[in-house]
Parts: structure tokens; sequence; C-alpha cells
């Protein structure tokens, strides 16, 4: 791949490769039921809330639907699974409530860790499709150390659109061989190597649950394939 | 004024409320001068330099001007000073060198320990004319702990103008009550608080060295008035 002395920016994609949404959305969820006395297969449901997050983004992506935020899909596709569940009478300041477990999210164990070693030799930020008020939440929340909270919102363009990674590299004044991307899914690191972005590949092989049926592995030689932040901290140089 | 304890994000001016623009400029192009041989008054140069932002954000405020980020401001004001000293015979990796400064400018003694302070109770982020870029490498230069970098670029309006303060607080999912502005001058507070903000001005005298004409104190009683971080932490109960 490309010559990754140059790098001076990482850009992380989030969900699935700093957090583990799954489990804390879950674990939130059945709190929420048991709390409210409503019963309802919470896995399910939050494999389907992930499931409608590409349907929704392709709607503005695709140019049928005008910029929107992931806060305003993701509660869109909330009341839509409300109904389907069968699951009534909460107040718009519960839904609020639930909608915000994205901002909640909790981090992989290595990703604190990782990233305060990353930070010491590299500019550290996202490239995420989460919008920046609920990146920068979940930042304060969980203790994620960025240095700048970037992606589709300030970019105007959901991954993997290419304008989403030359944008990005844009808005700090590099080219995007200066750009690493750091993602657990193989098409975005594509995505971005196309144009011009070193990659790391960091494998999160429980992302999905018993659902994952990809990304186990690397599919190409990426320029760090790894397993944790750690390691890539290793692979790349940050004591 | 208002009530602050509904406030939950502290957004800050930079350049005179965080870093010291005019000492750090004037060093730097000092030991440029002196190092290439160019003997000029700095100071001025320095003064002549910050003297051409606000013309030149005014044509962008005015609509005369599709948007341009600060970056591109400062460089284009930069050739016209370099002109005016006549100087010449720069390459364009050194202008673009001497253009950066604004990337490595000093912040004062009080304003890291404040915001570490600060960050313990608050989200805390910029609410600068400075492009997203400018501003993240300001940030890894000098330590500044920022957990989002939001301003004019982001809102795509420079201040004062309302869309500037607005935009910031709805891309944090926030009401401008829940939002504090930090600056050294009263009219951004002002232009603020029209917006529904909280205030705290902050003292900064000898932002403009001999030059300073104003925002010597407040003008008004802002919901703090202090002349440190640290005074406007001690006023937010921020151990």
């Amino acid at each position: 791949m490309g010559d990754i002395s140059q790098v001076k920016a990482l850009v992380f994609d989030v969900f699935g490769t700093v957090v583990d949404w799954r489990t804390s959305i879950i674990r939130e969820l059945e709190a929420f039921g048991a709390q409210k006395g409503i019963s309802a297969d919470w896995a399910a449901f939050t494999d389907d809330w992930r499931g409608l997050y590409q349907p929704s983004m392709e709607e503005v992506r695709s140019g049928r639907r005008p910029w929107t935020i992931l806060d305003v899909l993701h509660r869109e596709s909330l009341e839509t699974l409300l109904a389907k569940y069968g699951i009534t009478g909460l107040s718009e300041a519960e839904k609020d409530h639930l909608n915000r477990v994205w901002h909640r999210l909790t981090p992989w164990p290595d990703s604190v860790p990782g990233l305060q070693r990353l930070k010491s030799r590299y500019l550290i930020g996202t490239l995420s499709n989460g919008n920046v008020g609920l990146l920068a939440w979940m930042a304060k929340n969980a203790g994620l150390p960025w240095d700048v909270i970037l992606g589709a919102e300030v970019a105007r363009a959901y991954k993997p659109l290419p304008e989403a990674y030359r944008r990005t590299a844009e808005i700090l004044g590099l080219t995007p061989e200066q750009m690493m991307l750091v993602a657990a899914h193989n098409d975005d690191l594509a995505a971005a190597a196309a144009q011009g972005y070193a990659t790391a590949f960091v494998a999160r092989p429980t992302e999905y649950g018993p659902r994952q049926t990809k990304d186990f592995q690397a599919d190409r030689d990426w320029d760090v394939v790894t397993d944790s932040f750690l390691g890539l901290a290793d692979a790349l140089d940050c004591p």
C-alpha cells in the first residue's frame, strides 16, 4: 500500500470500530424494558435498529432526501420499530432519551488506552457517519480523547461517498496521503484507499454478535492489520 | 442575565480570549526576519495583519463573496502586506509556513489549566471564526483540551452573524440557553446574548498591545465577569 511515514492524522470509523454499539444498546434497552414493564426481544430490536441504518442514509446519499443528520434518522427508525414491536405510550422525552442511547455507547476495552497512545504522535479524530453532537456527547460520556470531531455532518456526505473522505482531508489542510482511516470494515477502508488514504484494519469480530457475517478479517493487505488499538499503536511506534 | 444552572456547554472565542495572537506572531515574525535577513517593523506588520481580519470576513458576511475559510483570508492578507512592506522573494512554502503562524499561537498562561478544570464539568469547545483545521492544529500545538471544535466553518457563518451562534447550539443538540460564550470581546458577547446564550467576559487588556482601545472591562453585567479562565472555573464551581 502507501508510504505511511507521511501520515499526520488518524481518523476513525466509530460505530463498531471504537464503540461496541450492540452490547451497549441491548443492555440499556433491557434495563429500560425492566423498569417500564415492557418485554421484547431487545437484541432483535437492536439489530433491527442498526439494520435500518444503511437504508436511511441511502435516501440521503442518493439525493432523494436533503441533508439529514443521523440523530434524526435514528429517531425515525426508532418510531418505526416501536410500532413494529407494539410498544406504545412512551412520552416524547422518553423517546428522546432512548434515541440518545447512541450518544452513550461503550468503547471496546482497548479503545481509550489505545487512543491515548496514538494521540501522542498523531492528530486523532473521527470520520464517522454520526453527527457532530452525537459524537461529541459520546466522547464526553466515554472519555474518548479526540483532537477533532469530523465526519458526515461536516463533510455534508455520508460514507462511503468519496466526498466524505476527500473533504475531511481538506478540512485539516492535509492531502489524502497524509490521512489514515482506522476501521473494522473492509468496505470503508476500500472507499478511503480509493481516495488515497492510508488504511488500518482493526478486527472487531463480535460487533454484530451471532449475526456477524463479514469483516472477521482483512480482505486486502491494508497498511496495518491488527485486532486492537494497542496493536495499532505498536504498529505505528506510539509509546 | 440568564439562569446559568442550565448551561451544559462552554464555547470559547479563541483569538485574544484563549491565545495571545499578537505576542506569538510578533515573536515568530522577528525570528523569521532575523533568519532571512529581512528587517521590518514586525509589530506594525502583525497589527496590520489583524487589521485586515474584519474587512476580509465582511466580504463573506455581506454575501459579496462565497464562503471562504480564514486560512485563505489570512493568506490573501499576508500577500497584501508582503507587498506593502516590500518583502519579496519568498517561496510558496515559506509563505505557507508564515501563514500557518495562526496555527501556532501561544495560549495565555491561565488558558490550559483553566480549560482542564472547566472540562471536568462542562463540554468545552471553540466558537471561533478560525477554520476547523486552523483550530485543530492550534489545539494540538498548544495542548488546548477541546471536546469539540466548532465555529464559523461548521456553522457556515462568521460571527457576529446570528447563525454562527444559533447553528453552533443546534449542532450540539442544545438550546442557546444551555450554551455559554466565553469571550474577551463585549461585542461578541452581545451578539451571543441576543441569541439567548449565557455569557462570560474574560478581560484580556494586553491583547492589542499599546493599540488597545476597548474591552478593558465588561460593558454590561454579563453572567460572569473575570480576568482569567481560573476565575471562570471558580465562578462555575469547577474544582
